[in-house]
């Protein structure tokens, strides 16, 4: 059994918590929280120990691996402090708001070789998954075009907004890493345009857009679309289009269930789309964990890795200077 | 051009005299109703005769073949004289109400080889037809069983309940021709069950169920079950599943077209199913016409004839006769 | 934390014991199996105690309640000794193949108030539920007819064929309990249709059919059918559609994922329905755990109990008298 | 009946030509083609007059209106020519690849009352109107984005791709009227990238591309995104996608029919999209003659008119310069 502790109890530290209690493999080490109670109420649901700091998490010997699900800027710490202590880590993205702090940790963690994977859960949902598939056994032909629709349900509290570095680092983030696990190939140029619609007051009050419109391109001129909106009344809308050479494979919404009403007015489902995103995501989030005993096991690196984080960065950064500066980036332009 | 009179111009006359006016290769040689004014207003709408009499209509020498859209209890007389006047057929279903009669039209008839074509219109959908074509494509292997789910989308007026002969007559009838349209095989036992679910009291007065289950067999073993209702709220319900030893094939609702929304409380279309059959089936009836200009022209043998009208009949006889006796009915009881 | 053990452990019996594992509050008190190997495997890769015999299990204090997954012999005797002893009871289905024998267990146990629950879990599929709740939250008016397709991927090895009891008992034995779950009204009469066509000699040699029909009607005049077939070459074939006065609720097939393909031969999923039964109903079954946890916590009745598991078997005991004689029977006739 | 003349007897003005024939208030004058065999076998199969010249038909008192179905070059001076001669106009889109000819023209018509409406079939479709319908209704809120996707088939014959004029302004054109019919607002900004990945070779020869995303943004900040692709290999991909602040509404692509396969190694339906925009937009094109007989009758302005077309050529020539100078374009910079 693989000893997985956790740090950070909010609602995607418990759950992971949970789907590490749940694993067949591994089991929960214990928890820590800087707010004492959340560890607390996880620690005695679960019946595992409640770790006073995290340096103690570090230091344990009953601890063989650390999921990071602590608040963001506490990400590039951890990860310097996990790897001291050699301890493989799983981190929620981002590793940082700023591109530097990031650039800065890679240096400070270079030579480990420590797995050290990163939180891109939507990597591991069985339908985005297909899409890659689908791709690499040819059933597309030649990757021409992607479209990634990623709107939220509703828009977060406003402290959590202000803390959240933008939309483009923040919720787009997710996106730009699924346009790299899809379309294969580094994006060379980003366009975005940016629109405040949803909540205009707070987004001109935050220099923030909520609902943004993403092309990526390629060297070799594939393309790929994001749409964003951070309110999307009908639920989670999560898709991804990969068009080819010679067909098309599209990864469409999921719903709580798949029954259907037909009545005089409506014909389809009396419900919106699933609308949080750990429902969403409850598979991926289980084969996240999963990808993660199997890295730490066979000693493999693990499929979304530190750079891929930082790749995701670059692209944010430079959605945001486009939107600013009213122009295509080229990525080089940042370094 | 092949010149095709239309007798009959209720709404279903009304429609044929349409689509015999839009057909490239046919022209619409003039239109009769019993009803007057019925007659004169599809005459001056679409320029053609108005023939003063279903006599004149047989007699007119502008006139290749006829299309026989009159009520029910006229339609043995006028193929009788059709045939009798050399005028190839398309007859609306059922032929008569009575069995007897039907099996009098066939000994006076007989010897004769002019086409005569029923209206069983659903033959000719696009999509009930493509699981025929599966079938003899082998694309679903041996066929096992058949589900046909057919609910009107309203009952029709009291009037026209009363002289419709009861629903295994008047609507069933359509399912147990698609039943062998599907089947391939003629049907040995026919078992019903009746309810009055939808109108109990009108039900009870005529002696008759607006909600039925009825389970064919046929003599290798295959099963076909229908489902009718005199009243789906959300459209015309007209399905046809198939299903083999290979895979299934499930001709599917149609809609009024393919546009979704997505809402916080429904996801899925904002409107019922197509609800008129006239709309739900229009391309089958233009396929129709198509279908017996192509039989004249070509002088073969229609695809689905006067004898395939006497066995749908026949199987309504014995679903009746199993409703009232409550127990399985073989065919080979009815002769 | 509720302690839970388990015998059998077979495929369902280790899928339970890694459900109960991972349940938050419950635990897997241990397992036993008479096939000490299939035991000693689960225990040692969950860290439970194998117990040495059913009767330790019934003996030990450390047990609060059993799940009783061995073979269908066992059930009814497992079943009173878990009474004897004061152990709340999960039981797979069927309680016997025996009506009799069930009539007898339901005497030697009148008087427990232990909890007993019985496995039929497709009562916990959220899609199937999700009929229900439309019902009864009046969405489709008042029910007038049921269609339950109920398809198993493929044939089970001889030697479980030979022991199942008949499709009846064995298979349509769920398709009954649903049934009466969906028509919230108990069935008066039966009428079954069986046929031979998946693997006739097999068939013939146990008298017993691959592809049946059953229309079940209650009193009240409501329908019921379902179609089975021993092998669906496109995977689990899993639906319930419930018709009523005022619409109609489906409860379609679930898929691997949502991902669908476009090609020049074929446009949709590139895989057939999920084929195996574990993990199409893998929420239902986590469900079924969750409800069997909280019926004890709570001190309730369970939603599906020994009188569903008897009923059920009283529908499958007219089913196969009404294939055999030719005729539908009323279950009153069942005594 | 309004009597309505063909000029170009090419695929798409016979079909026009069909469907004026068989439209009940409208009869067919007459066809004319420049390649005279063209026409005649219209004429003969038809049965209306053969014109010798565009200038017959537009002097000829027996023709009501024109259909302009001719090569693109004769389109402006057809326009010219029959507002001259009173005729009103339903023309096919572009009315010129030049904005300057389409500017010309525009003057040398300025002042007549003529109705003339512009050929975007489009708008006429039942589905892609549905959603423009749900948006006047409300249904989705105040529209924030729009997502088209309009991919063809495949490549037209090499002689037909040199006259075209380029992607945007025979193809996206299309979806540039579309954004416009669904936005509701004009776009003031366009940004387009291309690639070649279809034909690398044709392309490069023809300075064009066959792969292109567009991003329209319009003053209030709606975003519009357009991605097109010369060759789907599963058929005409055209999809419309609305979302806005309650809700989203999405005109799917439709199918030849709505039959389903179920196999081992698929689900779904064993055939591409419709792949030939004739049958795609069968009703559309039906509706829109309908629709130009209404303009007629209720001497009322066309929904859809020769400022639309110019406006759609404007955001062509945006899109355009867009790629070659990798920047967003203003459309008032195009005057």
């Amino acid at each position: 059994m693989l000893k997985i502790a956790v740090l950070g109890c909010g609602r995607i530290g418990r759950m992971h918590a949970e789907n590490i209690h749940a694993h067949p493999r591994a089991e929960l080490a214990g928890v820590f929280d800087v707010f004492a109670p959340a560890a607390s109420e996880v620690s005695q649901k679960l019946g595992v120990t409640n770790f006073a700091s995290a340096e103690d998490v570090f230091a344990s010997e009953n601890v063989d691996a650390v999921l990071i699900a602590t608040s963001t800027p506490t990400h590039a710490d951890f990860i310097e402090q996990a790897v001291a202590a050699g301890k493989p880590i799983l981190c929620e993205k981002p590793i940082d708001l700023s591109l530097d702090r990031v650039n800065v940790c890679a240096r400070n963690i270079s030579g480990s070789e420590l797995p050290i994977m990163l939180g891109f859960v939507r990597r591991f949902d069985p339908g985005h998954r297909a899409v890659r598939l689908a791709i690499e056994a040819g059933q597309i032909g030649d990757l021409h075009q992607v479209v990634i629709t990623s709107r939220d349900p509703g828009m977060a509290p406003d402290a959590y907004m202000e803390a959240s570095g933008g939309i483009f680092r923040d919720m787009t983030i997710h996106d730009f890493d699924m346009a790299r696990f899809i379309l294969g190939e580094e994006v060379t140029e980003v366009f975005a345009t940016g629109s405040r619609l949803v909540n205009p007051a707070l987004m001109e009050r935050l220099n923030d857009w909520d609902t943004v419109s993403v092309v990526l391109t390629t060297a070799s001129g594939k393309q790929c679309i994001i749409n964003n909106s951070r309110k999307a009344t009908y639920g989670y809308d999560q898709r991804v289009e990969a068009f080819g050479s010679e067909g098309m494979a599209v990864s469409e919404n999921r719903r709580p269930h798949m029954t259907t009403l037909h009545r005089g007015d409506f014909t389809g489902q009396g419900a919106p789309l699933l609308n949080f995103f750990i429902d969403r995501y409850a598979e991926a989030f289980a084969a996240e964990i999963d990808a993660f005993v199997d890295t730490i096991e066979n000693r493999v690196a693990p499929d979304v890795g530190f750079e891929d984080g930082r790749q995701a960065l670059v692209l944010a950064e430079a959605a945001l200077k486009s939107v600013i500066e009213c122009r295509p980036v080229k990525t080089s332009e940042l370094g």
